[in-house]
């Protein structure tokens, strides 16, 4: 089985652009709308988004079961205020939620979360105690900037983030460490401040003592990393210096990294340096790019083609990217999907 | 030969971060002082923090020349305001010069810029010149944002900055772009913010038209690019999706990558993915990582040994990553030192 540790619903249909840009507009105005029941979206609308586009890929791939959550350059919790964001959020989980329930044996869901630049984090908990215990999703999605590239809410080791890891670790469920679009013009979404966000999250862990007060909480950093495992010499000295012996004991316990890099020398760097078992597939299809690669032939995103085309790995490595570390990072997927 | 393209005089007599700490306490006083004449460091201390740090690593490696330039961390041009980091500026600058002009065989200067958050970038220009034309320097580092992690100076491509690009043209030097300290609760500054810049400034010039406005410019992102490399296939899929068919073509004429990478497995990426042109050698000793790697019994920042390592390398590709490619990039080089 091939487990999809990062995908997006970024096909959604097109009523809920229409909603958002309505509820954007009279962001001052919220008594002209839109209200949640505004929204129109039939089942055959959302079958039709899936099957021609994440599932019709996945199929082609090979590709079992892909954990789904809201399209994260739309989760903007920067705009409005927190009613904004717990209204939308809503929408969009429960979009996923039905597309969990149309296709059960394909898509588990990861939710996102009504965070908003300044308020406390653990307005969240309700949105995610529904979501996991109610819908069935097995993650959430922690946005460590929810003000938009301006990076103004305290770093990942603050006692800021507590009662959202007190809850996580209560539920079993990981956090995916994923920004949402930068509306600092110094930043391309996700060009910049996607990678630059998993390599801040690294750091952040690295400089504070979040694991040794959080033992099992579970951290799956997106995009291979950001610049983490290229880097890996320097994060060990780093390390080092900072009086922490060994990089690995410190936080590889407890940080995962998935494999949304997009070429092979990439995904072989991943696989040389970052132990197996931190290792999970993923490939966010449709995600930020989506052509071909004119040198192989092949989509860039297409990530399952440099898993088996790493030298370094064994069968029993594959395996455990392709399956049994997503079962153990998201244990509550071993209830949902058959083994 | 081999040139080192990126050293910075961390190791500097402790009377000039005194002179500094004063200068920031009466920030608000400045006629308190300090003055710049009440900096005293004489030539032998000089001579001795070179000769017994930078130099002596330079000999043990078989480093020939470094280019060198002041404190990247300490030049926190958010601190005050210009006059603050004009006279701040002025001192390391100078500092640098001595440096030259007792090691003449080993270290050429790079100039560190007088920037101040919100102030014309064309206020750095007579310090630029001085360093050029009178001290013999042979390149800049520009600071893609003087605000220290808070990002509030526009992108690379606005025309901001052109008043310091046509200068730089104009004497035929090249900018390395690098930040400074990061004043920003979540940025560490050399485990995240100096890795984040590197992929923020090569994302806003692939997302300008700054290499057609200016097609001799030529930048130098240090720290072996940030995650630009590792995430090689992600950049030219973006590329492609913003119908721009060739990355190279769009940047490779004007953008070069140092090899400050501290592991063996990401410097045979840089050197797989990235063409050896746009390669330069670099180490940044005494830089971010100082420590002795426990796994292979050799400093971390030793990065000739892995370019000496790096199999796909021919000796012609490591000439040019260690001399060709440095006297391209910075071409007052080659007055300065014996071929």
């Amino acid at each position: 089985m091939i487990i999809d540790c990062h995908g997006h619903y970024t096909t959604a249909p097109k009523a809920l652009q229409v909603w958002r840009d309505l509820q954007i507009a009279n962001l001052n105005t919220p008594e002209l709308g839109p209200k949640i029941s505004d929204l129109k979206i039939s089942d055959d609308e959302i079958r039709e988004t899936i099957e021609t586009n994440q599932l019709a890929r996945m199929r082609a791939r090979g590709i079992d079961v892909t954990i789904f959550s809201p399209r994260a350059s739309f989760m903007a919790h920067h705009i409005g205020n927190f009613n904004t964001s717990a209204t939308w959020a809503s929408i969009c989980n429960e979009l996923c939620y039905r597309v969990t329930q149309l296709f059960p044996e394909s898509f588990v869901g990861a939710a996102m979360l009504p965070q908003s630049p300044g308020v406390g984090i653990n307005t969240c908990l309700p949105e995610m105690r529904k979501c996991i215990n109610e819908y069935g999703f097995v993650g959430i999605n922690l946005n460590p900037d929810p003000s938009g590239g301006h990076w103004q809410s305290p770093p990942l080791g603050n006692s800021y983030w507590h009662s959202i890891y007190e809850e996580i670790v209560a539920l079993d469920i990981p956090a995916m460490i994923h920004v949402s679009t930068s509306c600092n013009d110094c930043f391309h979404t996700t060009g910049a401040h996607y990678l630059n966000a998993d390599t801040t999250a690294f750091m952040q862990c690295l400089t504070s003592n979040l694991f040794e007060q959080f033992s099992s909480l579970r951290f799956l950093i997106p995009h291979g990393g950001g610049a983490v495992p290229y880097h890996w010499g320097r994060f060990r000295g780093l390390a080092m210096d900072a009086a922490i012996p060994d990089l690995n004991e410190k936080l590889l316990n407890n940080i995962y990294f998935d494999t949304c890099v997009y070429h092979q020398p990439g995904i072989d760097l991943l696989a040389e340096v970052i132990p197996v078992k931190n290792i999970l597939f993923a490939s966010e299809t449709f995600g930020a790019v989506r052509g071909v690669d004119p040198d192989t032939g092949f989509y860039f995103d297409d990530t399952r083609r440099y898993i088996d085309g790493a030298q370094s790995l064994s069968e029993k490595d594959r395996s455990m990217i392709f399956e049994g570390n997503a079962r153990k990072v998201f244990p509550r997927m071993n209830a949902k999907i058959s083994r």
